[in-house]
């Protein structure tokens, strides 16, 4: 039997080329190998959302067409929404008896956030006990793999530690320890060359942006501000248009090619973006038609579908767990 | 249409003399002129017992059958199992959002309980969070009045906060603000006077008690130490003989009668704790005889039925809830 792999993405935005680079493509590639749960996490996204719900909830759509249009097959990968497995919230309840504030204080994921959200005394309860909803999110659907970035790592420290103490008090048997499988794929700086990309700071490529605007956007592209006529040197290192030709072009020996050129003259800026262009609308052309493929109804059946399957499986959990804490009276 | 009102203990132990001053003969009488929900709240009293769950579920049906027995009527009160309606726990994720660490940090009540059970940096998050749950509880169910002693105000101050928050940003009127109504009678002193009764502390006569237990606790209960001779005088005031004639014996006129001659002196403790044991007897015949009227399954039966009705409720709050939010996409 396959082993259940879980991952997921809260819907705050479409998804763009650093979330194929840094999840997407995996994704593909795993849902062969494992049982594959993709979860969009709405209620996760509204923790720290959630004055402005319309942005999370017309996102899941979104997303999901995303999750289609790069070839995670509906078929195979289970697709669920979050806030239709309200399982999850019942399990988080009884996971908050088992963290101490201090515990939480000391997560150093939320510690970062909290500091980038400059929340002060104003943090919302639901954001500051999220990595034990994310406990509930993996354990109740007894994911044994979770594939994720460094930062993510202390999450998964939370999760097996609630996972032991649960455990031994209820001398239960029904949580399993989940496995860290850090993702390779560093993460795909934004167009400006700044930071990563991301939606927010209006420095990413969409998988759903049109044929213009990912042109646009390739020849808005941080390169070598000193590389001024096309005869002059230029620096491949911190070039947006090299880091893109790394992730995407499907011939590195010729991107090795392009860059030596580069560096020692004689290759101007609009030539790479051209090429950067071509590698960028060859990639997404299919994406972009896979896209159009799905209708609306067609999408909410696949998520409906998804969201079954993976509740049927939670009931099953939550079932053992109040049967371990004793909480069935009928 | 009668007015919902939700009243509720943490099942932590069976029900005291104490119980029934400070909440229960409210109870029998408000059923008749409200629409009663009496919620047994386990999911709160795992909070603070969640590595003891066997002392919470165990006494699920002890503190029904003290319901049951003191004449709370199942045909027109609802008597529900907290764990049993899930809803709670989805919308206290939800309420969570709403409410800020730094304001639960000043809640009067919780700050108070930390101190008491000295917590220090180990605080349970699920018993930081208890009063965003207990929020949940009042208004998943649209009740309206509750009836609290004065300790506990500042827990319906905070779920109105939430409500008039939730009601703002989702720009919804599915939830309804409720008002306090202050418990009048004070808290009964345990049998030892001094603290009030309770079942940790040993010093409670409970409504199970058999009559020779009742006996017992009567002959040990604290007087006057200084009353030695029958014909001394003895003081009134402190003597938990007299605190508990005052609360349970059917004639007052009586009981002012044997004050004055208790303290002219002439009146030994053995009399008057004769004539209290009297009194309690009689007070608690009834109730024993009522206890053994319903054998377990009808216990079961009735709390089914109770949580099965008010899950109703429930699970349309949470509909309108959901939609409010906007997590509703099938």
């Amino acid at each position: 039997m396959k082993k259940k792999i879980l991952t997921g993405d809260r819907p705050t935005g479409k998804l763009h080329l650093g979330h194929y680079i840094g999840s997407l493509q995996n994704r593909v590639r795993l849902q062969h190998e494992f049982e594959q749960y993709v979860m969009i996490a709405d209620v996760q996204a509204l923790t720290d959302n959630f004055e402005d719900p319309t942005k999370i909830t017309e996102n899941v759509f979104e997303v999901a067409k995303d999750y289609l249009s790069v070839g995670i097959d509906p078929e195979i990968t289970t697709i669920l929404i979050q806030s239709q497995i309200p399982e999850i919230a019942e399990l988080t309840v009884y996971y908050l008896n088992l963290v101490t504030l201090g515990r939480l204080e000391r997560n150093p994921t939320v510690k970062t956030e909290i500091q980038q959200k400059g929340y002060d005394d104003s943090i919302p309860a639901g954001f500051f006990c999220y990595p034990v909803s994310q406990a509930a999110d993996i354990t109740i659907f007894q994911a044994e793999v979770v594939p994720v970035g460094d930062d993510q790592v202390p999450m998964i420290e939370q999760t097996n530690e609630i996972v032991r103490k649960f455990n031994r008090i209820y001398n239960s048997e029904c949580l399993r320890e989940c496995k860290v499988v850090l993702s390779k794929s560093s993460r795909l700086v934004g167009i400006d060359g700044k930071a990563k990309a991301s939606k927010s700071l209006g420095n990413a490529i969409f998988l759903s942006d049109s044929a213009d605007e990912v042109k646009r956007k390739i020849f808005q592209m941080y390169t070598d501000p000193a590389h001024i006529k096309v005869s002059d040197p230029g620096r491949v290192e911190g070039n947006v248009v090299f880091t893109y030709l790394d992730a995407f072009h499907p011939n590195a020996d010729e991107v090795k090619n392009l860059k030596a050129h580069y560096e020692r003259g004689g290759l101007g800026d609009t030539a790479i973006k051209n090429i950067l262009n071509d590698v960028l609308q060859e990639f997404l052309l299919p994406i972009r038609e896979k896209r159009l493929e799905y209708t609306k109804n067609q999408i909410i059946n696949i998520l409906e579908q998804g969201t079954l399957k993976a509740r049927k499986t939670a009931v099953l959990t939550m079932e053992q767990v109040r049967e371990a804490i004793g909480v069935k009276y009928f």
